[in-house]
């Protein structure tokens, strides 16, 4: 039975890393007390050590014990055995190059389908998805694929905002950039605004947080959902 | 003779389609009067014969000609006989992914060598550089290689901008996701803001308009760089 967090962002303004969820995470993860931690997406491209240290200290806090995967011989084998998975923001593509180089995809899908509580935030959120094309991130490896865990039958849009309503930039708007993808692709988009999570538990998906989140999908109009609303219709 | 525009931006705040460098593309085009335009980075997904109109249009102030390069029969040999060409912002990943399926990196990057005047803005920009790893896109279809023209010897990162001051939102910065860049990659990225140009003219590459340009070296402070300086020493 799938137990998973899908969170928008590890950190809030003005709050410390996972801080905003932390009550949260000591109910998810209730059952085990050692999490294995996938540092792969490797944020401002810090260290696997320095970036697991940095998850051990807010999961200090609920007493958890952190284990980054990278510290294990066989990484396969830390995931079948892990009894709770949280893997940590930062570049999309460097961290899906990583599950495919180390040939995680599988046992990642796999291991979290059949029950092992599983954490992502932002990147490893987007990867949740059915493949990587709504990421924010930039392209700096060129991974063997797109595709994604396919935990749930849409995207993610980690990061979502509006745009700047008095800005001279050119660039385009997250919603151009989303309807663009709906140009070529059909699956449905969650733009998870910071602070937001997603539930899924069996087959249930249920917004989580104070905010609404927007969804995107083909050929429709976006439109706004409330939390506490089940979402596992999209696909 | 190499002689390339490589433009941050089509469009300006406030002002119409290529309105801002239409007198730099007069004389940059002086020797002819038809434009081979490639549509296929389709800007908020619109069709290439609508996108071509828009280009007609803003060359039109100027007479010239402007012909969609998915009108002709073989784009190669279209590539080949061109005057001048032009290819335009939307969708780098859509773009690159194009020019693979037509088998077009090839034929390009030996035209433009030999002295064909090439005009890019935005993804047509980035094109320009070593790769597509510094695009600003979303990657909504998966290309075949990130690889790109390789016509300059770094990197371009177009529409560059500082962060939101008093921003909280908590999504990297351009220059975070630069400096990411910089953890798995070598190359130099030249920051190009809206507004801004390169010129690159046989050996020498020098920033155009009245804004200064923002160069990331691996291993650097990022630093910047004034109109008229030459920048073909980075590599």
């Amino acid at each position: 039975m799938k137990n998973i967090l899908i969170a928008s962002t590890s950190t809030i303004h003005g709050s410390g890393y996972l801080e905003y969820i932390l009550d949260e995470l000591a109910m998810f993860f209730k059952d085990t007390q050692e999490i294995l931690f996938i540092p792969y997406a490797r944020p401002s491209g810090i260290s696997h050590d320095n970036y697991t240290k940095t998850a051990q200290t807010a999961f200090s806090k609920i007493n958890k014990k952190v284990n980054g995967i990278h510290t294990y011989e066989n990484p396969v084998i830390a995931i079948e055995k892990a009894k709770g998975i949280f893997v940590g923001g930062g570049n999309t593509f460097v961290l899906i190059h990583m599950l495919y180089k180390n040939g995680l995809i599988g046992v990642l899908n796999k291991t979290v389908t059949n029950g092992t509580p599983y954490l992502g935030t932002s990147a490893g959120s987007n990867i949740c998805g059915l493949n990587i094309k709504t990421t924010n991130d930039m392209p700096i490896v060129y991974p063997p694929s797109f595709d994604a865990l396919k935990l749930v039958p849409f995207n993610i849009n980690p990061h979502f905002l509006e745009p700047e309503s008095n800005s001279k930039h050119m660039g385009e708007s997250r919603e151009t950039r989303i309807k663009e993808f709906h140009k070529f692709n059909t699956q449905p988009v969650v733009g998870l605004r910071e602070g937001s999570w997603l539930h899924v538990k069996s087959d249930a998906i249920t917004l989580r947080g104070n905010l609404t989140a927007r969804i995107f999908e083909v050929n429709k109009t976006p439109y706004e959902i409330d939390p506490e609303i089940d979402i596992s219709h999209l696909k």
